[in-house]
């Protein structure tokens, strides 16, 4: 950040009165610019025993595949991020079921929040942002040409409980790109005592 | 916004190719500058049966009673936002012990994410956004002083389970600052069949 959007002259990094962190804070209005993590919703879309996967048209990570995910846009809830990128990604109607991951990418300052949803019906494609979007089983899984470790991660988890017969949603945070520092259930985030 | 972060020159509001929403767009370097909801970290510190609240010595809601809670900073957890903001509101010591409610506020952009947590230890106090820092048990609660309808709802429910021996954590979204749009439980979010 090099100038105020709000009156168009240079911004310096100081901290302000009264706070403890460095921000860009404009030498004529004054007006201090706080950056803050962004949101990427995005869901597990189920269909008897199979998930819908997208194959990545956009960079990052090109021609790898991927859960239907994106930056949460102001004036929607989560969950309707959640439909409307599954909607744009896969074109696919999907009703929202329960939060079920939860990720700090704490390197790259975004929050992801995946949610497990039931696809309503086998009328989905490749939206502009895919190249292909399909249906897999467990063992058809492309694990290794995965776009992302956190959808890598709540695939794991997916089918791990699904296994055991029970759901568990859950929070982690990510350091850097592979590196996850801790796993907790989300209804008991603390180390058992 | 008015100005480029980036440049210094005007932006516009249009529809970039490819996409389907306005964002302002620099006229010069053609930098889309987009904007996202952004997160609210907080949590309920415990302490036997009593909570902690604190009342507020800035604005809004000045003078009014709330749990300590704020945003959500880069290079941070959500865990880690929620304890740092007990810390700098009520100096007070906490383990965050699970997620317990989250509201998307839809007209103002936020998420607020509210954890439960233990209070360490009484070393508690007013910080420097806090008038005053206290442990208030369910009878004492000021429900006519309470600064935001999500800590009202959120202190509700929090009651009604521990009454009930069970807690239950549940997503919401305010389509303003009073209306209660829809509430479910986070690990059953769609409407029982």
């Amino acid at each position: 950040m090099n100038f105020c959007n709000q009156c168009g002259e240079k911004v310096t990094l100081k901290i302000p009165q009264g706070d403890n962190m460095p921000r860009y804070v404009c030498g004529s209005c004054a007006t201090i610019h706080y950056e803050n993590p962004k949101i990427v919703a995005g869901c597990i879309p189920e269909w008897e025993d199979k998930v819908l996967l997208c194959k990545r048209a956009i960079e990052p990570r090109y021609g790898l595949w991927t859960l239907p995910a994106g930056f949460m846009e102001n004036r929607e809830s989560t969950t309707q991020a959640a439909m409307r990128e599954a909607m744009e990604e896969a074109k696919a109607d999907v009703e929202i079921t329960s939060l079920y991951t939860v990720f700090n990418l704490i390197h790259i300052n975004q929050v992801y929040m995946l949610f497990r949803s039931r696809l309503q019906n086998l009328d989905f494609g490749a939206g502009e942002e895919s190249l292909e979007v399909a249906l897999f089983e467990e063992k058809d899984i492309p694990w290794d040409q995965l776009a992302f470790p956190v959808v890598e991660q709540t695939l794991r988890y997916f089918f791990k409980d699904r296994a055991a017969g029970q759901f568990q949603a859950r929070m982690g945070d990510f350091q850097d790109r592979q590196t996850l520092l801790s796993v907790s259930l989300l209804d008991a985030l603390h180390t058992p005592e």
